[in-house]
């Protein structure tokens, strides 16, 4: 049973505590180092991950080699393939660890079934996926209309402890940018 | 009664006739011709609304009064200023019709009330808003990681309809590219 993912469901909705001891029996902790990779592309991917502790990226490298960073995850955050794990295809992102990770990962069977048995948590994963959508859009928006140095600025605002615990490079990617404008920028700002 | 609404729900739920009905009571028509606006920036946004006909699209216009385009959408699709809708803050799109429409709008209230009281409703908006989490992660996917020329093919070969019914410059407000650039493209490839 994990405290962390009790408070996080309860942001939303309610839960007795033998309901949640019911639902947490479907999630199965998994414990990851740095550097280690938890889906790769090309991959069936059945499960979706809270992290409890940790931090994570989901990225997408091209055929020159080039890495762009799709999605971080740290606390309280969930990740994984999305498009592999709802739509039954194949994996096309990486997912790696950036620091020692503790998760607790869930079957689409199992997400299904514990929707499906209780309302509260079919309403939970609607709220959920709704914000995902809007901070997806965010981004969409941002990635458009922004320069490099709005763009940055706009994330250090946003994810203040994410830019703490990122390398300059990795922020880079994420951004869409190069690591010398980067630099640029933050010279100028402190993150 | 919409028969549009109605086959909708029922890709992903199975609804009796009285069921859909009490369902489809909570939904008011809307009708607007071409040029016209749903929504326009700094406006509450309490609807969320169900294209029966017609296509729409949702814009956001910076200082400088450039215009990129966030979302199209035509039959079957969703379309409001969804973070203005799902957060309670003043919408930052306008949204305008690019040809005559028909609509089903719904209020976040009514919607809140028909997922809570019918838990087939809360399981399709939950596997609604999945499946639009991940078509706007292979967005940003591709406005990454993608050149314009790479970004119009997949334009055109994931929305070929859609694609017929739009003017070039509004193809290439979505697609972040220039007219110009869009004009050179297209001469290649046909729409």
């Amino acid at each position: 049973m994990s405290v962390e993912l009790k408070k996080h469901i309860e942001e939303i909705v309610s839960l007795a505590d033998e309901e949640f001891e019911y639902i947490s029996s479907h999630f199965k902790p998994k414990q990851l180092k740095k550097h280690q990779y938890l889906i790769q592309t090309d991959e069936h991917v059945k499960t979706i991950y809270f992290v409890i502790k940790g931090l994570l990226k989901a990225t997408y490298i091209d055929l020159n080699g080039k890495e762009y960073i799709i999605q971080f995850a740290m606390e309280n955050w969930w990740i994984s393939d999305f498009q592999a794990f709802y739509n039954n295809v194949k994996s096309i992102t990486n997912i790696s660890c950036l620091e020692n990770v503790e998760l607790l990962g869930i079957s689409k069977e199992d997400l299904d079934k514990i929707c499906h048995e209780n309302h509260k948590m079919e309403h939970f994963f609607r709220v959920k996926n709704s914000s995902g959508y809007v901070a997806l859009q965010q981004r969409i928006l941002s990635l458009l209309t922004t320069n490099p140095r709005e763009r940055f600025e706009q994330f250090s605002c946003q994810y203040p402890q994410l830019g703490q615990r990122l390398s300059k490079t990795i922020i880079a990617a994420y951004l869409g940018i190069s690591r010398e404008t980067l630099s640029r920028l933050s010279a100028k700002t402190v993150i």
